[in-house]
């Protein structure tokens, strides 16, 4: 059993221990969150302690590996200090807003054997992984165009927006890993599109958007689109599609269950998508649990690991200088 | 160029007239109806000339074959004067309502080798006929279990129902007759429950049933499923199912356009499905004058003919038999 | 907590006990088995005590209920042991293979408040709950037609069939109750029809069948249809369709992820259906488990008790009776 | 009855030919075309006349419009012959490849109230304009996104490909004119990709590309995404997705049937997609017709025109900038 703490106690760190505690692989071994209610119900709430600092755990014999799912200016820090004190890291994403600061964090990773993992949930969804195997199987052929679409249920609170980092850096971040999942290479262009439409109003105030295009593209000239929009009324929108030159695969949306309903205007009517990344993606985040328990119990590498997390930002960081300057971005001009 | 006279120019009569007219191997060589004001409808708007009795229609060289779409009780009248004609019919089902009538009409035909289709259209329909064929080559091993769903759309007006014959020698015909298109084989044993559920009033009126299940077993032991309504507001429920050692086939409805719709509430949405038989059925009625013609032009027997009539009726009344009863019917006792 | 004793190992009460060690509102107290090693592999792995009889089971203070997975045969001893020692009983199905048996244990269950919850886990799925909750809440108006698809995936062993009391008994059961679920009535009158179709001597020795059709009709003529099969080669298919007035219901398949494949041959190919129950209706199991647990904790009346595992049994009986005389068999044949 | 002299026999205008006979409304008064076999081949088959020389079909007065479905270096010259002579046109896109040419033309057409409608036939699919429709009903409330998917099922044969006018002016301009259809509204900016994966040799040779993402923006922000291919084994895969603040529309492919397929392996398999745009378009080719029958019985202007045509070609060359400077490209420069 790998004895996992966890530093941040919010939303997701909540499902986060609920998912731990589920393993059978896992215990969790305690809690810290600086708003320190906030841990002391998740301690409470599942009988294990609470740490009063994160020194604390990282100090802590009784902690095996760290699971930060924090504020997202801390991550860098943690993963330093997780690395510092050689216990394993599973480290939601971005890394961080800056890419200045991730590629300095990246130093001590590289440097070091120990167990960094990214927490891009969606590459664990078994939908998303038996497309991409199939493709890697040669089920289509050579693989031409990935389309990736992507949106959250509803605009999330003003509060939220303005600490995120910006739609391309909070949301997008995970289709560019998935695109770089499913394209099973490096984009080595980036064109992006975006605009303030669901709430121009919100979006002026912060400078943010909330609805985007973007295409990447490959050193070999495999085509990759995106499309993005901070509201889809129907439901979390969670598609992928592979096109090669023998066949096409898609991942597609999962319902609650597959009651369709016929009346006498319409036929085959579903229920709504599943919500939002808890339910959608809760197979996949208790299999990046178990992905990470393998690697600290195994010796393995991370399947999605620091540098996935430094090349996911460095593609928003070109999509937004695409946005700025209206052309297609060069990944090389951010990695300089 | 086969020149086909149309024998009825109701609502069905009207179809089979603009079928034969865009058929590019017949045409239409005049019209009849004892109620000439539907027979010269159709002859003002198609430019053909409407013939003044029946026996005309027998005699004129101007006819080649004749297409019989008048009331069920001249069917099994107009058959008879076919064959005597050498003209061969393609008639509506069914038959006739009498299975002695029908006894009598057999004996005439099968004394003949004028071709004599029977107007089962559904087995013409693409998915239905590729499902069969599938079935026939083996695709799902042997074949088990067979589930027909049939609904019409709506009840039809009292006027109708009081001269049909009854839900099953009316309706569900056609799925008695499917049955046996898909099984390949005769069903030997009849069992079936009706019920007037959607009017009890007419149904207690006319005596008359509007909702049914029925089994049907073969000397083999394959089952088949049917089930009736004649109200599915959602459309015309036309549904096949094969069971089968290695797999399944289904052939399932058709709309009129694949657009989905998707709310806050609801994803997926379809239009309702095609209307009624004119609607879901469109390519197979053409079809069914295709095979028509072949016949003629090729002197092949008809893939659909009288005794499959005969046979389809014979299992309605066993079916009645059954819910007298309340017991397994043979369909041996119907045919001695 | 609930503290919950199991009694019975094998596979199902292996999957029960993971079951209820993973409810929040639930632990696992201690576990029992006949063969010992199947119990003593259990509370290994889960580190539970194992019980040396049923007896101790029931006397123990640290169970505050019981959980019977075990052989058919022991159900009833059992559940009037629970009831006896004032212990909570969730059985699984069936009762006993003897309604005569089941009658007798009737007796000692309703003189008692000890709740006793039937394990007919399907009225626990998300679909088919939804699909229910759908009609009565008026949204098909009235209920006319109610079609259930059961098909296992495949044969079970041999040394399975030798006891498990027949298809009617073994596996339609689970459609038995899940008719009187969705017609929310009592079917009044039973057809059937059975063979041995897929393995044909092995039927012949055991005097058993492995491909059904049943009939079902209420009071008010409400007729609902049953189809069963012994192997489903494309994964255990479970299907529920709802026909009433003013539109349908259905519950689908469910698959394990919602990938499609498209070659040049084929589109929109699926992944095969979850294997078997325990993948199928695994919601469904844990929230039979959170039913109970609520029964315990707020002295509530189970959802599905113990006279519907007895009327499910009766109309196995009345199924039989219907294939033994070829006959509509009136349920109250079997209540006398 | 609007009597159509039919101008280019190839394989796009035999269909029409035969569109043409079997419409209600319309009749096919002669043919034409520079490869007089070609003329010969549809005059016999349908007993038309084939008119000597094109002028001969814009002098008769046997011909009230014309079909143009010749060559596009034709195209032009022969609307502006049609509007002198005072026929509407009905012509195949695009008008022509050279902008410059399409202005000049336009410069006849818009002096003359003889209608010329464009061959955008896919305005006409029933599917996507009951998409288009439920939009401008306000069913999804403000239009975002439009997705567009375009791929053809196979390369065309090189002889094609070397005189077509590159796959943006050739098929995305399909897409361009569908773009401008669901956005109900003007790109104004335009971004494209473009590669030769499919054929990398044969695309030197040519300088042509296979395979194509492009972005569409208007003036408002709505985002607009187009995926190209030349090659989709699973058949024409034409689908069209309309995100709004409130819901989402899809218009998706169509089959030959409705047949699906289950196996040990797979479940839910359907038919290849139907295979080109003249089974998938057939309804829309005749709807096509009857729009066309319609403006001239009726006076009304055509619903897709002569500068439909212009601005798909500007798109077009939009594109081909962007691709060639690798930005974003204003539409405005085009129009200068």
């Amino acid at each position: 059993m790998i004895k996992i703490a966890l530093l941040g106690c919010g939303r997701i760190g909540q499902m986060h221990a609920a998912n731990v505690i589920a393993h059978p692989g896992a215990s969790l071994a305690m809690v810290f969150d600086s708003h320190t209610p906030s841990a002391q119900a998740i301690g409470n709430a599942c009988s294990v302690p609470v740490a009063t600092s994160a020194d604390d755990v990282f100090a802590s014999k009784e902690v095996d590996a760290v699971l930060i799912a924090s504020a997202t200016e801390t991550h860098a820090d943690y993963i330093e200090q997780a690395v510092a004190a050689e216990k394993p890291a599973l480290c939601e994403k971005p890394i961080d807003l800056s890419l200045e600061r991730v590629n300095k964090c990246a130093a001590a990773v590289s440097s070091s054997s120990v167990p960094v993992q990214l927490g891009f949930n969606r590459r664990f969804d078994p939908g998303h992984r038996a497309a991409r195997e199939a493709m890697l199987a040669g089920e289509i052929g050579q693989l031409h165009q990935v389309i990736i679409t992507s949106r959250d249920p509803e605009l999330p609170p003003r509060s939220y927006l303005e600490t995120a980092g910006g739609l391309l850096r909070d949301m997008t971040i995970h289709d560019f890993d998935l695109a770089r999942f499913m394209l099973d290479d490096e984009p080595t262009e980036v064109f992006a599109v975006a605009g303030a439409l669901i709430d121009p109003v919100l979006g002026a105030e912060l400078n943010e958007v909330d609805t985007a295009m973007i295409i990447l593209r490959t050193a070999d000239g495999k085509q990759c689109h995106i499309n993005n929009s901070r509201t889809a009324v129907y439901g979390y929108d969670q598609r992928i599609e592979l096109l090669g030159t023998t066949g096409m695969l898609q991942s597609d949306n999962r319902k609650p269950h597959e009651v369709k309903r016929y009346t006498s205007n319409t036929t085959e009517t579903s229920a709504p998508y599943q919500y939002f990344f808890i339910e959608r993606y809760q197979e996949a985040f208790m299999a990046e649990i178990s992905a990470f328990v393998d690697c600290i119990e195994n010796g393995k590498t991370p399947e999605v690991g620091f540098e996935d997390g430094r090349r996911a930002l460095i593609l928003a960081e070109a999509a937004y200088l695409s946005i700025a300057e209206n052309r297609l971005v060069s990944v090389a001009e951010l990695m300089a």
